[in-house]
């Protein structure tokens, strides 16, 4: 494999997703730390993602950015680790996947700004609200231990996380099929290995 | 083939996407039309959708919700229709697709409210704010004629009609690249049956 493979990121964002994902990958990639600021908005940095944003990864003359996108986009390009998804958990996995990057997202940024929405608007806005949303992603962690089905794929790194931080920041609330999914998940070794290596950029960031 | 599929929309919904997609495959499939109010919020729908939402899909066992991941799930469930991405363009697939379910969505529905985000708020909202998340989508565009690359995918049947609609509904301002992107993807015959087929639902509807 000659193609190299490069993630920026910067140790408090998004970025962790992918950090976590690569070390589950067990691949060789090069960190580029991306400072907040006119880093992230200078035209180098542009050029690899135009919202001046991180994570994102340059493989070969591949770059892909949206930190679901870079899961599901690593899961199959590198099959070996086994966190694509077989044909029957398809359904579930790009479901769960893009109802996190979707209507989760979206009903969690908007908690976060305390934007409440008439009940007259919730039928066309993608996640409804906020209680409905939450119900939804209960109800899958109550049918199945992972989000996808039986075992760990790329979506309960970029779903899991999205619950964990949730929960850490105050937006989900802690209901137990949350915090035993995010228990179940979290002891893997490369979370750990993934959250030491970001820790130990903070004091350098 | 001896699994069925059923589709379950309402002409006046985001199915439409789910629509153009089962058209693009020229596979067998029935719809069931749900109807807003009351059956989309009945038991049995509930079961499909915990949402209480269209679309849907049901094929076999699995159930998948979310038009973004409905569309990504056809195009590798059947295969046979090309629809989706060749390895080398698997970045742009998932990065837009994940773009536009996640920040695009967002943004769009935020301009739709009268919303306007604080800047110093913007740096953690996954679409920063409106101009930017137009001018990513904007670029990639001018790079190339599909979203994915050099033809059209299942990514072009979401993004594009995120887009197509987004100018119909004056979200989206109708920049040179835009247009020509709708119309490059519009006149395909799998769009105008779709568009027929759920039109001549509509006085049932
Ligand atoms: N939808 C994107 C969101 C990316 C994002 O918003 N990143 C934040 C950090 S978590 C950022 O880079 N903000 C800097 C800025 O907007 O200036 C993803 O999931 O990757
Ligand atoms: N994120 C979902 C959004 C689905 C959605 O919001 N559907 C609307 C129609 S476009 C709906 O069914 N609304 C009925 C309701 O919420 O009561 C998707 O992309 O499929």
């Amino acid at each position: 494999m000659s193609k190299k493979l490069v993630f920026y990121t910067n140790p408090r964002s998004r970025g962790r997703i992918v950090r976590w994902m690569l070390e589950e990958l067990g691949i060789n990639y090069e960190t580029k730390v991306i400072e907040y600021g006119a880093a992230m908005k200078s035209p180098e940095y542009l050029a690899i993602n135009p919202m001046g944003k991180v994570p994102a990864i340059q493989y070969g003359e591949e770059v892909v950015t949206e930190s679901a996108a870079i899961c599901t986009y690593l899961a199959e390009t590198f099959p070996d680790a086994g966190l694509a998804p077989l044909p029957e958990e398809k359904g579930n996995y790009y479901r769960w996947l893009f109802f996190a990057a979707g209507p989760l997202e979206q009903a969690t940024a908007l908690k976060g700004l305390d934007i409440n929405i008439p009940a007259e608007k919730q039928g066309m806005l993608g996640f409804g609200n906020f209680e409905i949303t939450l119900n939804a992603l209960s109800k899958a962690l109550m049918d199945n231990p992972y989000i996808a089905g039986n075992r760990f794929t790329a979506a309960d790194v970029y779903v899991g996380l999205s619950i964990g931080w949730g929960m850490q920041f105050g937006m989900i609330e802690k209901r137990s099929e949350f915090v035993e999914y995010w228990e179940r998940i979290s002891q893997r070794p490369a979370y750990l290995r993934a959250q030491k290596l970001d820790d130990e950029l903070i004091p350098k960031a």
